[in-house]
């Protein structure tokens, strides 16, 4: 057996969700997920650290694209182009099996508030990858951690968009952009 | 003794960060705040369930002076003048006391992704606070979550800033209001 099976992290999250959805995600052990995979407990654990980290995966990979786009983006970019370019890069990471587990994903985040709180500290570093790359790109603090949270939400926003659209349809990167168009016009109106 | 010690949960929390500053949070016991805040283990789970809850505690009152504050906010007022009623609000349950933990409080998060995880749900939890409040005001949802996002960026760097501050200096709200007027300039300024 090749010691890093094909598929098999995907594999891992789609029966995490899977047993999330039938028995709740107490109820669900590292075990039954590996089994429902069809993969060992070790392969399991090769994979992630425990079942928490299942529905966090790609967190890091994530941040990684986003401080990499806005870094990326040219000289003259204000911080919402900035931004916008971090939410395209990062949205070639999500394919439809993302787009496909993602309202899943959110069910079971929903039911458990040992979830939420991994979910909520996911949030606070992806706006941190952001708000670190602004600055780097020398916009100004407040600018920039402002930025940041608009590009999270714009994300966060166009990632259930996508969820729910029609599968022929345009990609992540769509939803997330026209997000934040629609974050940006709402906070010029905001007073 | 009395059911309920007068101040020991001001006791508890000034001895749990206190003993989290000392030795860390992972090292720290239930029995060993009761101890230092001269109270019993059962007395301290009169006042909170884990030695968790002792770091968000008021989470469920400032949330609730958050929406109040907002609700009774004058019919005239936009979405920002409506965030300041409900900072104003909120401030004026923040003490002395919490000025003067709250550096400590911020140390002990930032040495445990445990506590940042609970910490992160808490900021949620109050940007949802306001959020809900806006929109039962009738301010449209894009609108209300943006505000309730700046409202609480403005609590915590108001709340920062004020724990930095001299004694003798003006009170939360003052510091608050002027971060959520400083963001509101950053975020007319963005393209």
């Amino acid at each position: 057996m090749a010691r890093w099976e094909p598929g098999a992290r995907q594999r891992l999250v789609r029966a995490a969700v899977e047993l999330f959805t039938e028995q709740g995600y107490d109820a669900t052990t590292v075990s039954q997920i590996a089994d429902r995979a069809g993969v060992t407990k070790s392969t399991f654990f090769r994979h992630f650290p425990d079942k928490r980290e299942l529905l966090v995966a790609g967190q890091e990979t994530l941040c990684r694209l986003l401080a990499d786009g806005v870094a990326d983006a040219p000289e003259s970019a204000g911080p919402m182009a900035a931004v916008a370019a971090g939410l395209e890069r990062a949205s070639t990471f999500m394919g439809p099996e993302n787009r496909e587990l993602g309202p899943q994903i959110q069910a079971a985040v929903a039911a458990s508030v040992e979830l939420q709180e991994r979910d909520a500290l996911k949030t606070v570093g992806l706006a941190a990858a952001l708000t670190e790359a602004l600055v780097a790109r020398g916009v100004p603090e407040m600018a920039a951690h402002l930025s940041g949270e608009l590009g999270v939400l714009a994300f966060k926003r166009g990632f259930a968009r996508w969820s729910e659209a029609d599968d022929d349809g345009p990609g992540l990167a769509h939803y997330a952009l026209a997000a934040l168009d629609e974050l940006r016009a709402a906070s010029r109106a905001l007073d």
